[in-house]
């Protein structure tokens, strides 16, 4: 198929390749000339302007929106579409608000335009291995662009096939699923995230303790501001965590793709010294909190995961004063300083 | 009745100066000889050793033991109590485990020596309020000493009484309670303590997010690693912290005395500048969320409180970089340095 | 003052009648006109329609809309507010999302009718004991209707002086406080409710580890599903749930008007057996939580208590038999019936 | 090399079998004798005694225990100890708290019997594909015995290479790893299982929220009591959980063996009715929360995750009663039934 990319970033420039290495041919245009060079010389067809790229396509057009989220994916919609017709497909990758999405979606649609929204696993190693594909919108549009997903899409030979699946190969055993109307495809991505923050928090904690199972062999403070720890000799171990890491992908129930990146960290960087922990997030695991909040579910492993991420930024800091001083107030207790 | 109280801190000294007041004669004895002088000057009799106080009480014998928590506790009784015979009571008034009582009990009571946990809130306001007791131990020891009980605790007129409550006042009504066996009273002013902290944490996290409730009106960078703000005209406001523990200490929900006390705090301190938010916990909330645990009782707003704390003194520190060398891995995340 | 108040519920008729205990006159409308003649009878002026209360009142106006939350006090305001002119008043009394407040002072103020949003604590004990108030708006309404808010907070000699302040009474000595520009009121009333959802979790999780403190009484299964409880010993107290609450009303840290409710239904149904457990929420503990969460703050306490509100009426459920089919397949576990 | 086993449930004729596919003899024990004949039909020697079993092995012998936690491994280790003498080995394969390794060890150690504990994971796949092994004890005997950690250990090729691990393949790459002195085995495996429980949470609260996207098309009272759902329109979608967790298992950040089996549970049982939802928890996440508060570390999601299970079993009732009677008293809210 043809297919018009916008926005040559590492995520965009990986699915170019990937298309064109698989046949496909991608008309490409970013703000930065260069990176429509660097597709150029790989076999792209470059663009300088949305006009130029419309052009350059043959209807039903699909342009594929790939920039980081924000403003920048609601001003790169609409001028896109200023050059599209009836029948032209939008394609946002990126990881917007799903509720922008079904704005945009009844927005487009009302000039025919559709709007697919796609939730893009994958990371940096997507190039190589496939993405991940959630996606959202029009039935039709996204039976039409099947190609697309597959080749984008890890394939069903990349893991084994689930025990009591038999028959055809559903799509989601490729890799890629529509979830559903307009903003489904975010959602489901959203979610996604949400989860990812929860089970690193899950590793997060557990190696923290690890690391501390020699709490007994330090020397502890004896006064009133610190709490008394009864049995030291349950804490001297010290555990070599690069080394429980690794033996973890093997057999055990906490192997995952998570954990095999946690042990290659460890190996590039055994004390995690160039880590500050100040631990960003970027929306999606706001907006699951969000959505459990707002559905009425309970999300507590999932919200603490976040919350984690804040306190990490000094984010409670206000409150941990409020306390202190409380405190104060009550005991007479002033701030232990280390 | 006449008291012999080991342990002359800011808590024994209140304890014995509310029993003088209240006719009772107290046999006094600290490692720190100034402290024994201190309340002599007010009228005690005073100790030079645990022999000697032992000598200077009538049978049979009670002697309050109120020193920091810990080993000191433990070393304490177990002199005393070379001093004793049947009959007589040691009062533990300290934050001791609960778990330790029950094992002194034992130890004592094979002695035919009668050993009281007495849990005491009140903090440094306890000489002019009264302090809340918490009683376990031997019921008839607890009932031979109810004088003490009444002139240490607060008195039923501080507080009205509650509705529905009729005829003779109990003991509870006056602020003392045998709660039961050994053990017992420490095991509910753990409790309490952990409610405490659960109670000090919803105050100070409602008062983070009123302090944040200008956020819309900060600069905020826009790149993948900043999650958005929809909609920063919902955080618009800069709310006056102080004026607001203040106006709720009045009619509302929430008016308690550690809001009382909150405000204090703020009057004397509007920016709490001279603290950095390093919130030490001291036993009993790590007590309280192990006793829930093994009970297979959910408290996760106790231990949410209490994990904040350690949040606060960086101990969290080894698992955020963990999450931080994730990141990095699998999606090329940079830390921001602030 | 003259004052309209719309909405004769509980709390409207409530207010009412302290306004008139005060001198202040109403004129008073419902839906249900027996709300209405209720009233009258007291000394209230009644009305028919909204066009007849505003008929009714001088100018300038102010008009206090006391309904439910939600979509009646939308249409509510739009209807009163086709009845009044520019220099009237609106107060919106109830648990308004404060970013509704926001839109429709914008509206309002355009014709130039000022809007207030009036966060309200007190609950049914208000008539008696008085409002705390939390005032979002216009400052010029604001003070012109201190009389008002003077006449429904507690007044400053419902609680002793705070330490540290001197001079003349502020306003939140008093029991109301404007907080800010349209929605600020709201916006601290949403707070407060967070941080009661807080401490009411903190005393109920409390009071569940003290009701399972005979965990060690019980027969236990000993079976790989059933964690193994070390020492049962420990857990070997019937506790006086009742006489605990009452305990801690007196001297102790944690004596709150939560506690004292808390002794009080405990007094009227000491094993709570008339009730079943399922606890509602009505939207601000969700509002307050969404706050944190975009503001970045960590409010763990504060959700953990939200979350288990919506645990308690079964919405976990979906989850928690994921996680039962999870352990069947790795473990072969199968579910307990208990 | 040959090796004594008792205890051959599950786990404990697996690992026997495995064994012996690699060349190991066994001698096999059970309180069972139609399990030790059904092991001694596929070539193991059959013990009916602890005496016959020490009598069968030659020195220095090694025992492999592999029976249900608690009470029956304390005196399983005991008997089978008396049968065996200096030089000889005990592997504790089970369940154990680390704490009682240490104990052990030590008992043994007098003896000069070697202790080791061993954490094994794998679950009911492990015989086909491997057990990962964490090793506790004494490394003297840990390198002795390799043989067996190598056969019983899923092995090197079952994952790709971490990247930048090169040289030899370090026993953790195998499977099984020394972790330190006694307990250390058990001690890790213990934060393992608290991890899985955190992952496992992870994944079933964010299908939890996917099966509550349809919220907004429910209907929904309109009360005070009830929540409002402000934008109904944005929970509009019918998510198809089996089909996401599927298509999460090739590309996605959260792909992991648990949610292989979590796809495979669903294709089994789409709506899950055969489960009601109580999970339970068997001591490892409890202790694993346990070293997190005695060590001061945070671990809000391995202990959110555990006080979910106990409030899936109802564990929090009295606790929401609580709730229930609170807000009675101060707002005059009525318990909703559903």
């Amino acid at each position: 198929m043809q297919i018009g990319m916008v926005g040559l970033g590492r995520m965009g420039a990986g699915l170019v390749r990937r298309l064109m290495r698989d046949g496909h041919s991608c008309v490409v245009y970013d703000v930065n000339p260069d990176a429509v060079a660097a597709l150029v010389a790989d076999g792209a067809t470059g663009a300088d302007s949305y006009a130029d790229l419309a052009g350059k396509l043959e209807g039903p057009r699909t342009v594929w929106i790939m920039v980081p989220a924000g403003e920048i994916t609601e001003s790169t919609v609409t001028s896109v579409a200023e050059h599209l017709s009836a029948g032209d497909a939008i394609i946002d990758g990126g990881n917007s608000y799903y509720r922008d999405d079904i704005r945009r979606a009844a927005e487009l649609g009302a000039k025919g335009i559709h709007y697919l929204d796609v939730g893009t696993s994958g990371g940096v190693y997507g190039l190589e291995r496939g993405f991940c594909l959630m996606l959202g919108g029009d039935a039709g549009a996204v039976t039409r662009l099947a190609p697309l997903w597959r080749t984008i899409s890890p394939g069903v030979e990349t893991a084994p096939r689930t025990p009591g699946r038999t028959g055809d190969i559903a799509p989601e055993e490729e890799g890629w699923l529509h979830c559903g109307p307009a903003g489904a495809g975010h959602f489901v991505k959203m979610v996604h995230n949400g989860i990812e923050y929860g089970a690193m928090a899950a590793y997060a904690e557990g190696l923290n303790i690890l690391a501390n199972a020699n709490e007994g062999l330090r020397t502890r403070a004896q006064d009133a501001e610190t709490a008394p720890l009864d049995h030291p000799e349950f804490y001297s171990y010290e555990i070599d965590i690069p080394a429980v890491t690794e033996v973890w992908r093997r057999g055990s129930v906490v192997a995952s793709w998570l954990l095999d990146l946690t042990a290659a960290a460890l190996v590039e960087s055994p004390q995690l010294e160039e880590f500050s922990g100040r631990v960003s997030d970027s929306g999606e695991g706001r907006w699951t909190a969000i959505a459990a909040i707002e559905e009425g579910v309970p999300a507590p492993v999932l919200t603490a995961a976040l919350y984690q991420r804040f306190s990490s930024r000094g984010n409670a800091t206000y409150g941990d004063k409020v306390l202190s001083a409380m405190r104060k107030q009550f005991g007479g207790h002033h701030e232990k300083k280390d």
